[in-house]
C-alpha cells in the first residue's frame, strides 16, 4: 500500500489548519479591499471567494472598499474639472455628490458578486445607522472640502447584520452633526471600524509585497514587526510613500484594540486564505511584541 | 374650576389615538414614498417625522422610494440621450448605471434625515441580501432593457433591520440569476415587499386626494372601497391615467396577504399619522369586505 | 386642497403625544385615588378609563385607593359608636374588622369597573403576598388601635401581577409579625409603593387644582415645584390642612427613588391622560430640581 | 448493633412517600376547604399547614374556601332580617353586599394564617382576573337573587399566581355579563376551578369519613369508588342529604378532567398529607375504573 | 372516630421529613460507599434504593466506590505476588492495570443495579473528562508505586451528568500530566470531589455506629462534633486505627467548602435516608460550630 | 512576484476543504475504531489526532472500538481455556468478567489519549445511562453464552455528553432486562449507534483498501458503491470473508438513516481527515444511490 506525496501534503496542510479555524471562529476580520485586486478581474473574484468562504467556516470579515478609478472616470463624465491644493483634490459639493454616487455603485456591485458566490452580503455606507460619524478634515490648515474625520462609530448596524449571517460591505461615506456628507479616506475607515469592533485582525490588501527594510532590496521584506520596530522605522524615516501613512494607521489600530494587523500582497492569489489558515508569511505582519506566544 | 376646550380635545384626540398604538403594535407599515411629498422640502419633512413617530410608538415602518426628477437631471448631466419606445424610457445599461447610483444617493440622504430627526435608518437597494430578485420586464413583448420585474423577495435583510430597531430605507433596485441590475418601478417594489411581509397597511403618498367616483368631481372622493368595488371600477374603465395600475397594485397586495391598501394624499402634512391614529379620513382606503369590523 | 383646523389639532396632539407613549413605556405610574373622582360617578369611570388606556399603550399602573365614605356608613350600619382622641378615630377590634371588610368590598368593585372596561385587574389587600408589613402607629404617643405603620414593602405579588399584564388594584390594609390586620393611611400606603417599586411617577388625584402659593389666591396655583422649594413651604408654615402631609408624602416618595410626583385635580375629567402625554399642566409637579432636563 | 422498630418505621414511610413526591411534582391539587376543618381552631392549623407542606415539596395546591357561620353573623348584626324559598337563602343586593364583605375577611384571614407559617399566600376572589364568570342560578324556576353559576373560569390569575411560587386562597364570589356580584356555592366553585386546571387532585375536607354503602352502618365506609359506581349509588337512591350533590360534583369534575377525587375527613389531623403521600386510605376515593393502574 | 397510632406516626414522620425534601433540593450529597453496605448483598440493594429515592425527590447524589475484596481476589487469580512498604501494598505497574480493570468492573456493575432499580446512573472513573489528574504519592518518602494525590479535580463531567439527571457512579482512578494512571484512596477521592462539588453533605458509610469518645465503650457513641472538637481529638491520640484518617479527611473536606460530613454505620437499612429526611441521628456528624442553627 | 507551488497547493487544499467544514458542523461521524490502527502506535496517535480536530472544527464525533489482542491476552493471564463451537468462542460467565474489564481498561486508555492531545473524551460503555440494551444472541440456534445483540439504543447519554463537548468513546458491554452483562460485536455496536445517532456519516477503520471488485486483484478496488450494488455483490457471493458482514452493516446502517458510510483503510495516516476534508477517494464509499448530488 504506497500513500501518494500529493495526498500527504493534504493531509499536513489539513492538520496545518483546522487549529486556525477553530482558534478564529466568530473573530472579526476586517479587509481593506482596494488596487489591483480590486481592477484586475481575475484577482477581485479569488477575493470574494475568499471572502465568502472565511464567512463559511465561522469567521466574521467585513470588507471596507475604495472607489478606485471609477471616481475620476465620472468626474470626468459629468464634465467637472478637478481642482488641487497641496496635491490633495478639493472635494466641493458637486464633486462630493459624485464620490458619493459612485461608491455606492461599486459597493453594490461588490455585494452582488458575493452574492452570486452563494454569501450573503449587505452593502452600506457609513451614514446607515449613523455608522461613521465625521467633522471636517483639513489639510495643513486648508480646507479642502468635504473630506472627513472618523470620530465615532457606531457598530450597532455591522453588530446586527454579522448576527443575522450577513457579510457588510462598507463604503467609506460619512455624515456630519449637520447632516452633511463626507469623503473619508478608505484605510482611515477600515481602521476605525477595526478598532470599533476589537477585530482580531484587519488585513490591508495592497500592490506591495510588504515593508521592505530597504525599499530598493526586494529581498530585504520584513515577515513581522512590533510595534516598537515599526514607530522606529517610522521615526527613521525609513518608509516610501504610501506606505508611512498605512502603517501608522496600522500602528494606531493595534493601540485601539485590534489584536494584529497584516499588510498583505493582494496580487498573491486566495492570500486572505493563507494568511489566516496556514503557517505562511504573506507579506508583513505588526504584532504587539515579538515573543506573542502567539 | 373650568377646563378649556383646547384641554378637553387634546383628551378627545387621546382617547380616540391610544386603542390603535396597542392595535397596531409591532404591526408593519409599508410607505411608498412619492410625488409632492418627496419634493417639496416641508412636506418631506413631516413624512420622515411621521415614519420616526411610527417606529417610535411601536410600529414596524419601511419606506420605499423612486427618485423623481433627480434621475432626469443626471441622465442629461452626463450628456445621454433619453431613447422611448410606446413612450416608456429605454433602459439600456448606461442608462441603468446612472439609475442606480441617483437612486442609491437618494436612498442615503433619507437616512440621512431620519437619523437627523433621531430615528435610526438602513438604506438598502433590492440587491443586499439578494431582497428583490427579478426577471426581465418586456412592454408588449418589446425589449426595453434593464427594467426588472420581482419574481422572489428575500425578507431577511429586513426582518433583520427591522428586530433591531432600525427603519429600513429601500431604493427599487433589483438583480437577476446573471447578477444583472434592473430598474425597478417603485410602486411595484412596495407591494411585492408589503406582501412578503404580510404587512398590516401599505400607504402609497401620492399628489391627488384619493380615488373619485368621477374624476372631475372633486366631490366625489371615495373614502372606502371594498376589492369587489375597486375591481368593478377597473372593469369599468372609470379610472383615470395613473390610478389605474396603482389600484390594481392594491388589489393585487391585498390578494398576497396586506390587511389594508391606503392612497393617501401626501400633501397633508402628517397625513400618516392622521389616517394611522384617528377616525379622520384621509383619502381611499381599500379593504376587503363592507362589514369587518375592523 | 384645505385641512380643516381640527385635523391639524389632532396631527398636532398627536406629535406632541407619541414621544411621551415611548418614554414612558413598561414605566410604572401609581395612582392614589381619592376624593371626588371616587365618589362621583362620572370621572370615576373617566379615571377607570385612563387606567385601562395607560395599561393598554405600555405603561404600568397601580391603583391604591381609600374606603372614602363607605367606611364610615358601615361603621352605623352595625350599630358601633365611632371614638375619637385627638380628632383621630380610634380603630378598635370590631372597627378594624368592619374597615377591613368594606375596604375590600371597594376593592373588588373597584375590579369589576376595569374589567368590564377590558382591563385586567388584580385586586389585593396588603396582606396578599405579605405586601405591607406594618407596626402599629402611635398618635403623639397614645394608643390609637390598629392604625398600621409600613415598615417593609414585599413588591413581589406586585410584580408578579405586572408581568402578566394585570393591573393591580391595592387597598391599604397591612400586617405585622403577630399576624394581626391593621389600618393604613391611603396616601402612605401609595408612597411606600411607589418607592419600593421606583415608581416613574405617582399621582395623587385630589380635590384641588394643587397647591397654591396663597391658598386664599386661586390664582397663585403653583405648576411645579423642586423638592427645596416645596421643604422651604413647608418650613415656613404657608400651607394649608389636609396638603401638608401630603406634600411631606412626596418629598419622601422622591427621597425614596420616585422620580416625579403629582398633585392632580381629580375633577378635571382624564387629568391622567393629560399630565402624562400633554404639555398641559394639570395640578403642581414636583421634580428633584428646577433645570432638570426632562 | 440494634435498630429501634420507630426507627424501621420511619424508614418504611419514607420509602413509602418519596415516590408519590416525585410523581406529584407540580401536579394541581384543589382543596375545598369547609366544615369542622374550619371552625376548629386545632384542625385550621393542622390544614393550613399541610398546605404550606404540598408547596414546599412542590406540588401547587389551590385553596377554594366559604364562609361557614360567619355569614349569619353578620347578617344578623346589620339588622337583616333571612328570606327563605324552597328552604334556600334568599340573596337579596343588601344580602350579597354582606356575603361578599364577609367571604373577602375569611380569605383574608386565611391569607394571613398561611403567610405566618411561611408559605406565600394570595387571597382572590372570582372577580379577580375575571375569573369565575357566572350567571344567575334559579332554584326550580324561581328567582332567589344573586345567586350565580360558574359558565366561564378564566384561569389565568391562578396560573399567574402559581408560576411565581404563590399559593391561591379563593374565595367564591363571581360576576356576570354586567358586571353584578354573585355568591357561587363553594363545592361548584371548586370543581369549576379543579376542571378548569386538569387538577391532579380535588380533595373535599367534610365532617364524615367519607361515603358509606349504608349511612347507618358507620362499619360500611366505601374507600374507592369507580364513576359507574357513583353513578350507580344516585341512581339508586343510596345517598344521604349532602353527599348527593357531593359526588355528583365528583362525578362532574372527573368527566371535566380531574384525575382523581376525594372525600376527605376533615377531623382527621394531616389527612390531606396522609392521604397524598401514603397508601392509607383516608375516606372514599372516586377513580375512572378500578383496574387503574395508579 | 378514631384514629390508629400508626397513622398518626405517619403523618408525624412526614410534617417532619417534608421541609428537608425541601431544603435540599438540588443539594449535592457525596457518598461513598464501601464496607459491609459494599459486601452484603442485602445492604447493598437498600443503599442503592436510598441512592434512587435521593435522586427522585430531586437531590443530586454522588457515589464514589472502592473496590473492596475483589482486588485481593483477582491479583491472587492473575497469578500475582503482593508486597508491601511500611504496611502498604506497592502498585507496581502490573498490579496497577488489575487495580483499574477491576475497579472498573465494580463501577458498571453498580451502574447497571441503579438502572435496574429505575435509576439513570453513568459510571465513570476519574479520567474521563479528566476528572481526578494526580501526581504520585510517596509514603513517608518512599516510592510505592502509581499512589497518586488528586491535585485538581474537573467537574465539568459531573455537572453535565447531573444537569442531564443521571447519578454519577465514580471509581477512583486518576491520571497525572504524562498520562500516566494511578490508584487514588476512595475516601480521598470522595473529599476531594465533595470539595470541588461545594456538597452539601460528604456521607461515609462505614462499619462502625460512629465515633466513640471510649472506643472500648460503646455507650460513648458521639452524636457530633465540631471541627474544633474534631481536631482536639485527633491531637489528643483518642482515636482507633481507620478513624484518625477519616476524621482528617472530614476536616479538611469542610475547611474545603462542605457544608457537613457524616461517618455512617452503614449497617443499618437505609442509613442515608433517615440521616437526610428525619431528626433521628444515624452515627457522627460533623458540623462548623455546636449553635449552628441547621 | 512569483509565488511557490507549495503556496498554491495549499490554497488550493484550503478552497477545497473549507466547504466541507461548513457542511458537517455539528453532523455526527461515529467512527468503528479496530484493526493496524489499533495496534501500531503511529497510527493510533494519528487517528486520536485526527478525532480530536473533527471536535475541534464543529463536527460531533463518537469512537466506538474493539479490544483487539488484549481481551485473548488476559483470557491466558488468568488460565482460562477457550472453548470454541461453530468457530465462535463460548462466552461463559468467567470469560464475560474478562471481556468486561479488558475492554473498560482499553476504553479509559484511549480517553486518556485523547485528553493528552487537549480533547476531552469521556469513556463509557453500553451499560451507561442504559445505552446498549441487549438480548442474548445465538449462533445457529446454538447456546454461545454472554453474546448480545442489540434491540435498543438510549442516546441520551451520548446526546448529553456530544452537547457539552465531550468525545464520547464506547465500547460496546451491553445489558439485558435481567441486568445481565453481554459482549457485543464492535461493528454492531457501531452500526447500532450511528442509526440512533441518525449519523452523517459511519467509518469503519479496517485493514483492507476497501472493497475489490476481485479480491485478488488489488486494481479493482471500488470508489463508490450504492445499496443496491452492495445487495447485488452480497447475492452474487463476490465478498470475501469479514467484508460480508461488513458490507450487510453498512447496507443496515443505511437502511437505519445514517447518510453514508465508508469502508477506510486506517493504514493510511489520517485517513480521516482526507476522507473528510477532501474530494480525495480513501477506500470505498456506500451511497444511496449514483446520481445523487452530494
Amino acid at each position: 500500500m504506497e500513500i501518494s506525496e500529493t495526498i500527504m501534503q493534504k493531509a499536513t496542510t489539513l492538520v496545518e489548519a483546522l487549529p486556525y479555524i477553530q482558534k478564529f471562529q466568530n473573530k472579526v476580520v476586517v479587509v481593506k479591499y482596494g488596487g489591483s485586486a480590486m481592477t484586475d478581474e481575475n484577482l477581485k473574484m479569488h477575493v470574494m471567494q475568499d471572502i465568502v468562504l472565511l464567512k463559511l467556516v465561522g469567521l466574521q470579515p467585513i470588507v471596507v472598499h475604495g472607489g478606485g478609478k471609477e471616481i475620476s472616470r465620472w468626474i470626468g463624465k459629468v464634465g467637472m474639472k478637478p481642482e488641487f491644493i497641496n496635491g490633495l483634490r478639493v472635494t466641493d459639493e458637486d464633486t462630493m455628490e459624485v464620490v458619493e454616487m459612485v461608491l455606492n455603485k461599486v459597493n453594490k456591485s461588490l455585494v452582488q458578486i458575493i452574492n452570486n458566490l452563494s454569501g450573503r452580503a449587505v452593502g452600506i455606507s457609513g451614514k446607515d445607522g449613523s455608522l461613521l460619524h465625521c467633522v471636517k478634515k483639513f489639510s495643513n490648515g486648508q480646507d479642502i472640502g468635504y473630506v472627513g474625520e472618523v470620530v465615532k462609530v457606531d457598530t450597532s448596524i455591522i453588530q446586527d447584520l454579522l448576527s443575522q449571517g450577513f457579510i457588510p460591505v462598507i463604503c467609506p461615506i460619512g455624515f456630519d452633526d449637520h447632516g452633511l456628507s463626507y469623503n473619508v479616506n478608505a484605510d482611515d475607515a477600515a481602521c476605525a471600524i477595526a478598532e470599533a469592533m476589537h477585530a482580531e485582525k484587519l488585513a490591508f490588501l495592497t500592490d506591495v509585497e510588504g515593508v521592505y527594510r530597504d525599499f530598493s532590496d526586494k529581498s530585504s521584506l520584513i515577515n513581522s514587526l512590533t510595534i516598537d520596530q515599526a514607530n522606529e522605522m517610522i521615526r527613521n524615516g525609513e518608509l516610501q510613500g504610501g506606505m508611512l501613512p498605512k502603517l501608522q494607521n496600522c500602528i494606531d489600530a493595534m493601540k485601539g484594540g485590534v489584536n494584529r494587523v497584516h499588510i498583505l500582497d493582494g496580487r498573491v492569489p486566495h492570500c486572505l486564505l493563507l494568511e489566516i489558515f496556514t503557517n505562511q508569511g504573506i507579506g508583513t505582519m505588526i504584532e504587539k511584541s515579538m515573543d506573542a506566544s502567539y
